[in-house]
């Protein structure tokens, strides 16, 4: 769920979550969408695709170290399921205290398409962006990638395996809040690692490299670059000191050093733009 | 464009927007969307049907008596035309003195969903709703309906008639902020004008009648009746005295009257939910 770059207006926003001073508070708010067969499966439980679509955005507001105020939704309307998709977005925004404040129901007319928009408080100002690192600093995750990955597999060809990472992924408010005033830059993993950590370092003119192998990861260890690249797992990447003393349990998995020929590099190897994983 | 009535959080937003006080200001926040096929031709230039996305959700900002502050896009990747659509987009933001904020764009599968977030201020509180009209007062309307229709069928049916009504609908932010304080309820006509008084009168708990010869038409006389029921006009609908000196034009088209066996009569006659209009 790439952002509107290719907007001249958008160009310094690249997918980032926007910050509005109102009123001596600052808001964060984001728009995440999700196209059926793209986001999600054709027939994948309306429940769990609104549950998705909350805590897509609601990681949005984690890496913002904000709190949720409410969302808007633009539902595009399904049918039989549409009792089912109310089901799971009652249990997302209660899971997150977020209050459902308005939105807008058209009826469909092909694959269906469905938006929200989220509101949240910062908690913490400066927001943290993605363009804050320094060269020396570090590279950090909240925790391991590849558990959706892992459940997106099991869903699609129903093994039967555990596929509640993919279904039901769980934004990381507690840990974005109590991270803010710790970290130089901050972003959810949603597009997968490697992806999402060049655009940390593109946005903090910086180069990153990252230790193959001290990333967590919970998936089988064959299936590790697989895992580097696949999205939808919401960990928090972050930068802080190297020796930072953190208030939630944390990994370093890389280093920042000044911007250099690549961007990102993964144990000193670039692996080009085409190796970073795929964008939807 | 219908909103999410059908979520029981919904019960009281019904279509309308939110109201959200952050720090000492009045937010309001507005969520429309369009299916291509649905709200928009196929093939229909994309910088119309980005001017039309920007400007309904600016009418639901007017309906509140709100100044616009920004916008978030959720976007399917149309290809060829998404130049036209940043034309359109970037002209009407323009217009409207409004910011993108931010947004999200999604590989297209099918017809097209676009979806707009918009944010405004408030400028008088409270801010009008649609549920403070009383008995006794008069239904006005800021312009003429049919316009719309009119300039859909010119470019339906290729006349060469003018189609700007329809392609470029202008949301009435000037006239709303001037009439926020001295209306009793105020809403844009997107729906059709019966369809959008009945649900006035609903929310209010009050019955209006429509004086169907008073209301102000941008179409031949044969189609008046088909000009009151559809929508896409964007005029605002507001209740006041029926003496009340008002700051911009409008037209008295109706009056009020405790609930009764219908919520809306057009001249005294109940024309029954499905004489309403159609909904999308």
């Amino acid at each position: 769920m790439r952002a509107i770059a290719w907007h001249p207006a958008a160009r310094g926003l690249a997918d980032d979550a926007a910050v509005l001073e109102v009123g001596g508070e600052t808001l964060v708010l984001t728009h995440d969408a999700m196209v059926e067969g793209v986001h999600f499966l054709p027939g994948q439980d309306a429940a769990d695709v609104a549950w998705k679509l909350v805590a897509t955005n609601m990681s949005d507001l984690a890496a913002k170290g904000a709190e949720p105020v409410g969302v808007l939704l633009g539902y595009t309307l399904g049918g039989d399921d549409d009792a089912r998709f109310v089901e799971g977005l009652d249990a997302a925004l209660a899971h997150y205290g977020a209050s459902l404040l308005g939105g807008d129901t058209v009826a469909g007319n092909g694959a269906r398409v469905l938006g929200l928009t989220a509101i949240g408080r910062a908690t913490y100002r400066p927001v943290p962006g993605r363009d804050g690192a320094w060269p020396g600093e570090a590279l950090w995750i909240t925790g391991p990638v590849g558990a959706a990955m892992m459940g997106f597999e099991a869903l699609r060809d129903g093994t039967g395996g555990d596929s509640l990472a993919y279904r039901r992924p769980v934004a990381l408010l507690g840990q974005g809040q109590a991270l803010a005033p710790h970290v130089s830059a901050m972003m959810d993993v949603s597009d997968g690692l490697l992806l999402d950590a060049w655009r940390l370092a593109r946005a903090s003119g910086v180069s990153i490299d990252i230790a193959r192998m001290a990333v967590p990861i919970a998936a089988p260890e064959a299936r590790r670059d697989d895992a580097l690249r696949w999205g939808d797992d919401y960990q928090l990447l972050f930068t802080a000191p190297p020796e930072a003393a953190l208030p939630v349990p944390a990994t370093r998995i890389g280093l920042l050093a000044p911007p250099g020929a690549a961007p990102l590099t993964l144990d000193g190897i670039d692996v080009g733009e085409a190796g970073l994983g795929y964008e939807h």
